[in-house]
């Protein structure tokens, strides 16, 4: 029997830390990611953290010979920052905003701004000689995890890993194999990465790979590196892998993971790395096969339930958190109202001549009169910000408690 | 040979103005909804405008019996307003927000703090003995058209209508049968309701039924109707056809409506109608077929060409008066802040001894930071804000070149 012919995809998925004005070298990085994709010829390259459309442009000027393919999602104030270059056509986009993503507020975790999401451009790769494999390939961040003791974003994290893994299983079914590369900002054992790959079936390139080359344990955040916070890095002596390159096959092809690499440091000849992050390429076989494959899920439904009840109780206790956010908030401009219209009143007995005398000095009443108005602006703003909060945290829950009735009825 | 058998499809659409608080009658409307689908018994119930949790819950408890499976879609300040009974099982739920939907500071135009969007329940429908179709209905909103001659929210509206597009074209292949209902806000010659129909194939339940009772042209805002604003009604004697059903069947089914039918004012024995709107009722026959249907798109690709050729002028026009509206309001923040820096610097110069005497009253001179500060927090969030919007229209303008080359290259 003839072999059906394979083939060989070779990935590239890199968080390039490109933060204009903020990130250290970056122009020189951007030039220097550049130059590498053009030598190395990838099929797909995953970027995450361009957050500057000048160097996407650069880019796409520069790697126009061996990529002719490449789009720039654009979301939120900065932008998403993610970006693709493929030697296939790519034949539509989508972009998924997550609906959660952190807090206006917190504007030194800038997350909120960006407009985290997750880009699926379609494309079609040859598959030896006149077969073609549609593929669906998402470049995606997720919230970053800035204390890993008290993590106040895990709620925001783990409703953006079940909206992606959502996203996924209800787009997959139009291609034949499905690639995710992206910061996922979550260690390998936490609840929102085993509630993602549950969920939707994705493999773990670095766990399925014949070869591994790179960092220990395939870390991509490491203390090595020269860019990396050293404080923060200093409970993880090894590093900690938060950059993934994950797969699965959908109907009649199968798909293995020959080889996965990270980069470790600069490359000889180069005084600094590529950014903060190592950057995560795998060689990826897909061939036809003649029986289809059956659903990747349903084989471990059981511990699936059991991540899903924790992913749950998680966005629960955020539910809460969130639900008394947006009570103390309510409560605030409540009391900045009620203040103002007591001075409203003060200011119109004054007027009518009720009361002879001033109660107040002048700029003082005028003062607490605009710091009354700047709380009540404030105070509703954030109820209400927190109103949303509260209702996509109470949708997520409800999905997850239908998926889990799912579970349990059809195990 | 034996006949495939068929299932009869019975849907019910309404977009039920169910406004707490402003909505006339509404407690009175929600109770006689309830009721004539107890009595009618749908197969499946598709509602807008429930924005009060509260009436679901009084829908949810009534019509347990007969429609055993139901889903509210969570979203936004308010809620998305849309939810979903069934006599099918309910598998899945996903909900798409779409990106742009008009302006937070037009208060009297309150669709900001709705999050419309779209709610995607994936269902499975029994056809026949032992044969089921994955079935995927979509309950949804588009942004409402406030003055049809000046419309200021076209842009956001065609947005919404691509975004809609793509959802269903890369969620629907997991289908077998897609079914749409919704109060889309367009007539049916415009451009928003063109593109929806051609870039995803679906048809017109009006327009393809073979029986029709109701309104004349299937109008569902009436000027007969006691709720509507009648000088708003007063261009089109008629009325307006902007609620819809729209299907179609994606693979080895067809689906054929037998029947559309909209409400015409109360029923009888009852003094008022469901809501300002028509409800529209189809029934549809869904049969497996033994040839698989072609692809629905790619039979007129030139004629729709030309309609995403159209949209994306539109696109193109409300993102330049975002562009201008981003620079205006830049510029207004940079003056503010101008102006703070000026009275600071006045301020500094008295305390330090420079001046003599003091330049302005003290009162005048704190309410004037005031309102520099006031203003310099406006502009800073309103250029924000247009600076997202021009994002994403800059966005959807890319996705439609994308798929207009891809139209022209692969007539």
């Amino acid at each position: 029997m003839e072999r059906e012919p394979t083939l060989r995809l070779r990935i590239f998925d890199l968080n390039c830390w490109a933060i204009r004005y903020l990130s250290k070298r970056r122009q020189e990085r951007v030039r220097h990611i550049g130059d590498t994709l053009c030598q190395e010829g990838f099929d797909l390259v995953l970027l995450q953290e361009v957050w500057s459309e000048q160097d996407y442009s650069d880019l796409k000027g520069k790697l126009a010979g061996c990529y002719p393919f490449s789009h720039y999602f654009r979301s939120g104030v900065i932008g998403s920052g993610l970006c693709i270059f493929s030697r296939f056509p790519i034949l539509d986009t989508l972009l998924y905003q997550y609906s959660l993503n952190g807090y206006p507020y917190m504007l030194q975790h800038g997350d909120w701004f960006c407009g985290k999401s997750v880009g699926l451009p379609g494309s079609r790769a040859g598959v030896g000689v006149g077969v073609t494999a549609p593929l669906l390939s998402c470049s995606l961040q997720l919230h970053a995890e800035y204390c890993r003791d008290k993590d106040a974003y895990l709620p925001h994290r783990l409703v953006q890993a079940w909206e992606l893994a959502q996203f996924i299983r209800h787009t997959s079914k139009a291609a034949d194999v499905v690639l995710l590369g992206g910061d996922l900002n979550m260690h390998p054992e936490d609840v929102g990465i085993r509630l993602l790959r549950g969920w939707t079936g994705l493999r773990d390139a670095f766990a399925e790979a014949t070869h591994f080359e790179g960092c220990k344990n395939g870390c991509t955040l490491v203390p090595d590196n020269c860019f990396t916070n050293k404080s923060e890095m200093l409970p993880f002596p090894l590093g900690i892998r938060i950059d993934y390159i994950l797969y699965k096959a959908i109907s009649s092809f199968t798909v293995k993971c020959e080889e996965l690499k990270t980069t470790t440091g600069p490359a000889p000849g180069v005084d600094i790395p590529f950014s903060d992050h190592e950057a995560v390429m795998a060689t990826l076989h897909i061939q036809r096969q003649e029986q289809p494959a059956g659903a990747t899920l349903g084989t471990a439904d059981l511990a699936l339930a059991d991540v899903v009840t924790e992913a749950r109780t998680e966005v629960g206790v955020g539910l809460r958190a969130a639900q008394r956010q947006r009570y103390s908030w309510g409560r605030m401009a409540v009391l900045a109202l009620l203040l103002l219209l007591l001075q409203a009143t003060a200011a119109l007995g004054t007027l009518a001549g009720l009361g002879t005398e001033q109660p107040f000095p002048k700029l003082s009443f005028c003062l607490l009169a605009f710091l009354a108005l700047g709380v009540l602006i404030l105070a509703t703003g954030l109820h209400l910000f927190h109103t949303m909060e509260v209702k996509m945290l109470h949708g997520t829950e409800d999905q997850m408690r239908m998926a889990l009735q799912a579970l349990q009825e059809h195990p």
